[in-house]
């Protein structure tokens, strides 16, 4: 399953801006980035889909996003996912189009998914105060392949040739999957960097790429590494993060908890290693 | 009140860290930004507290982070606010300081403040899903001041300037209120921008800078501008907002629709406006 079949929605808004400069002033067409809510709603057969999340992102991948959030936030296993379509009652719309409904093959309590969820504001967090609760869904990541340092290098350059809105927007958060090669597999852009990750997620707990865990793979990020992306990769079984900037404290605990490899300041040359740097092949 | 009466905390923490490149590889000490929940907890006279929110931050003026944080979300008022302090029955004294209670002069609704928070994930938006629901919390506001050009796009080197942990880490997000002639007031930083933002205007909600609304004031945010910077601000009564970096869709519809003064990609000398120009003196 993939979402191919959504319809291509706008991904960035026309708009007219004031540009203003010394001496010189001028009305001029520019393109933003778009950003709406998006909600999760998800149910077992005979059970009427709740929602679960509301998540304010970028259209385009929307059901990458919201099987990948499903996964990586530990309420869903990838071979319970029999469906993902757009609301088809909606009151507009737009508004269609921001409901994203997954259809299991069991029952969830969704009552309990939106505690997991109550008590909450942060970036993908969403009310797990805990690197232990993050344990219980997830054991360390596999050994995994090494990746030379020449490949870490060159991730981030790589990473941002796939992305497609960067350029028209100036400036969007991206995930990207590649191989320890160096290979892009799936990038995705989203003005969340969690969303973002979520989507290349979701598009292996779509069945992309063969599926889940993605021990052979390397996640690149644009930006910083916070906790929250340490915990979609541990999900997703993700050895290596590579990212342009500097990681948090906790996303450092984490990853040296979970057995991953975390790189960050990827930059003219040269990167820092974080954690497990035994998978970083040195020239 | 202030928060001043707080213990210090490790707004960063001592890692090492291998730095490689072309040939030369090197175990040295390094700093990241620290990374931990915040829970904040709110309850009235004869109520026991209870979680409203959790948000991961960086550790230091979490008191105002908690007071901003409920109040830009619409759930109380500054008058309401009688005392804030930390947790004093808190397992370890880590887990007491990511623990944070707001006594308020009257009954909270706590249930219906956990549900506002349910089903969402993501940075700031807490199950708003729309617009419409923040206007009901917030007029448009006042006209407010005008700002030169020149003042505008210095804001960026002057939010800058006040960035402490920035240099030290490489890297956090700030939010700085400033006049409108460009003299700094406060500028406070965090991972979560979201949480920068409430952190500063938490100072205010505290007491500090003459309570709100911040009708004089110029909100400056370093990297994008969401809409739920957006929301944050018209909460606060701030005319203008100031960004390095683009906003979003969302985050103009809002700003136009507020009567905010929405100025972005301030930089090499020029700015975007993207809404309300009209406070914008041109050379």
């Amino acid at each position: 399953m993939t979402d191919s079949a959504a319809p291509v929605r706008r991904t960035t808004t026309a708009t007219r801006v004031l540009t203003v400069g010394s001496g010189r002033s001028a009305e001029v067409p520019d393109r933003l980035a778009t950003e709406e809510p998006l909600e999760i709603r998800a149910g077992g057969p005979g059970q009427a889909a709740a929602p679960v999340a509301v998540t304010m992102r970028t259209p385009g991948h929307d059901f990458e996003l919201a099987a990948g959030f499903l996964f990586t936030e530990g309420l869903i296993r990838p071979d319970e996912v029999m469906a993902v379509r757009y609301c088809q009652l909606g009151p507009s719309e737009e508004q269609q189009y921001n409901v994203v409904t997954v259809n299991l093959n069991r029952s969830l309590d969704v009552d309990a998914a939106g505690r997991r969820f109550a008590a909450t504001s942060s970036c993908g967090i969403c009310g797990k105060a805990s690197l232990e609760d993050v344990e219980q869904h997830c054991p360390p990541v596999a050994a995994g392949p090494e990746i030379d340092l020449e490949v870490l290098l060159s991730l981030p350059a790589r990473l941002r040739e796939g992305q497609k809105l960067f350029d028209k927007t100036g400036g969007l958060h991206a995930a990207g999957l590649f191989t320890a090669a160096g290979d892009p597999l799936v990038v995705r852009e989203d003005i969340g960097r969690h969303n973002a990750t979520d989507k290349v997620v979701g598009h292996a707990v779509l069945g992309g790429l063969g599926g889940l865990p993605l021990s052979a793979h390397v996640l690149a990020v644009s930006g910083r590494i916070g906790f929250e992306i340490v915990q979609k990769a541990a999900m997703a079984g993700i050895p290596i993060i590579a990212a342009v900037s500097a990681p948090s404290s906790l996303a450092v605990e984490a990853a040296a908890r979970f057995g991953i490899t975390a790189a960050g300041f990827i930059r003219d040359g040269r990167a820092n290693i974080y954690s497990h740097p035994e998978r970083v092949r040195l020239p």
